[in-house]
């Protein structure tokens, strides 16, 4: 069985499950939120722009970076956590921006995403982009070069998603859109001070093994075959490799919002498999596609000039 | 191609893969720690148990909660979390317990297996038990039941972990420690205020469509055919759902690893979806399996009477 993504009508986030109407409380139990303990509409309905990223840490930083940038008053220090009630993710809001952290792997960003977009339609959120900023291993890219994905594809380089279903495999496409990725290089050129490009993203269960690392507790293969299998993935297109975009791709798009991933690349995996750069070489690569997601943002709003783009403070 | 666990000589954890020796450092980058930047010897030498759970909160209760079930000094508050320069695990080390949080789902709990692994053979730790002490959806069983696993099975039953390597795919076997089991049922009998059992627990790569929900973002089954599977799957044997054992008794059995998988069932799934139950409810929950785990340990240090199995006082 094969599903495709589409796009849905009138900006609405679609909710494809006939059972979700009939219910009297929706309790979205990993972002400690609920239909009748919140009043969701009030709180979330302007919100426009989703960003997403693994580390609780980060996506606080990229909050407070946003308020800035969006020239809000005061400095951004006393933003909270809107799932403080719970420790699987960290949320702010800042202006029509949500910043959400996802964990790692594909099993935390799906239950992230499942709860998020339930409450995006019970917010009644209209036309919401959502963009994944996250880390990521490079192939035959400088270190620090940020990512835009056209492609998110699975271990073997093919552009689906594997969703089992009461023990049946179902497959997704992980369609990404190509105006949002147009639109994203397009603010790239205003930013000189670091390689942006597009290219395809694979997306692994896992670090070590699966990412043909042989630095794990496991390691059955050779440098060679490793070398061997990295080579194929870049001869397929792939220039980064990360652990979430297959599913984010293919639930953002069944579910009609318009995604994207962009992800720096801390090392270029065909040198190396171990993370060396400096903590402060680290936390800059990690606000690069902060302040491209925040430059994009800021021309979607038409708020150019002003506070330019400053370097976010911390990570 | 099919692995199996075996159990390695020695007491010592078991690294499989022959260019760890080369490697001049080894950088544990999501731990925060490394062979040249820590002592690892001096620090984890004579670890002897590895609690592991998703929620870092409550893995540092756990921590707190042993600090006082071991008699230690001081009322445990300022334990420090020694991953503190990253936000990905927390970890926690009172007396010979180390307590480490996993975050959700098989890629997440894998990462942190592989470089803890590593880390307890840089260590040179002996005799290590590990438990996972985690919460799970229940199946036919009394909310707020606590399943010691007995065979850890994926979404079709099978007790298998599938590894993608270089784009092949690898299985692996799931046994736990038989012995251990037993064990920790006796531990139980000594705490009559909630129910403990021994059943299989299946893993699932996703929590709603994955585990048969029907109040996720995306539902595409019918209720009588979710029940048809979860009936199944409680035919099979199968009294808990949750998302990282296949992978955990698979790692955990290659290196070496005593292991166990102790869990907390918030709900019974075949009679809803929806995780409903009060706030204080799911705490006192969450902490049957720190009780019996606690016991457990108590037992093997010999440190039976003194502490009692008083309560955690928070999660």
């Amino acid at each position: 069985m094969t599903e495709t993504s589409r796009r849905s009508g009138g900006g609405l986030v679609h909710i494809k499950n006939p059972h979700l109407e009939a219910m009297d409380e929706d309790v979205l139990y990993h972002l400690d939120l609920g239909t009748k303990t919140h009043n969701l509409p009030a709180m979330f309905g302007d919100v426009k722009f989703v960003c997403v990223g693994g580390s609780p840490n980060r996506m606080r930083a990229f909050a407070q970076f946003m308020h800035k940038e969006l020239g809000l008053e005061g400095d951004g220090e006393d933003l909270v956590d809107i799932c403080a009630g719970t420790d699987r993710y960290a949320m702010y809001r800042v202006g029509p921006v949500l910043s959400i952290s996802h964990g790692m792997g594909i099993p935390s960003v799906s239950i992230m995403l499942h709860e998020l977009i339930k409450l995006l339609h019970h917010a009644k959120c209209r036309d919401v982009t959502i963009i994944r900023i996250g880390t990521s291993g490079g192939l035959g890219v400088e270190a620090g070069s940020v990512v835009i994905t056209d492609r998110a594809v699975d271990a073997r380089f093919q552009p689906r998603f594997e969703q089992v279903v009461l023990g049946d495999v179902v497959v997704r496409g992980t369609d990404l859109d190509g105006a949002l990725v147009e639109e994203l290089l397009a603010c790239s050129k205003a930013i000189p001070d670091f390689p942006t490009l597009v290219g395809h993203t694979m997306c692994t269960y896992d670090f070590y093994e699966g990412q043909g690392r042989l630095d794990g507790a496991l390691c059955s293969f050779s440098n060679e075959k490793k070398l061997e299998y990295l080579k194929r993935a870049h001869d397929a297109g792939v220039r980064n490799i990360e652990m979430e975009s297959t599913a984010f791709a293919a639930l953002c798009g069944l579910c009609g919002l318009r995604a994207a991933v962009v992800c720096v690349t801390l090392l270029d995996r065909l040198e190396g498999d171990q993370i060396r750069a400096s903590h402060d070489v680290l936390r800059e690569f990690q606000q690069r596609p902060q302040r491209l997601v925040a430059a994009f943002i800021r021309s979607r709003l038409g708020l150019r000039g002003a506070a330019g783009n400053a370097r976010p403070s911390r990570d």
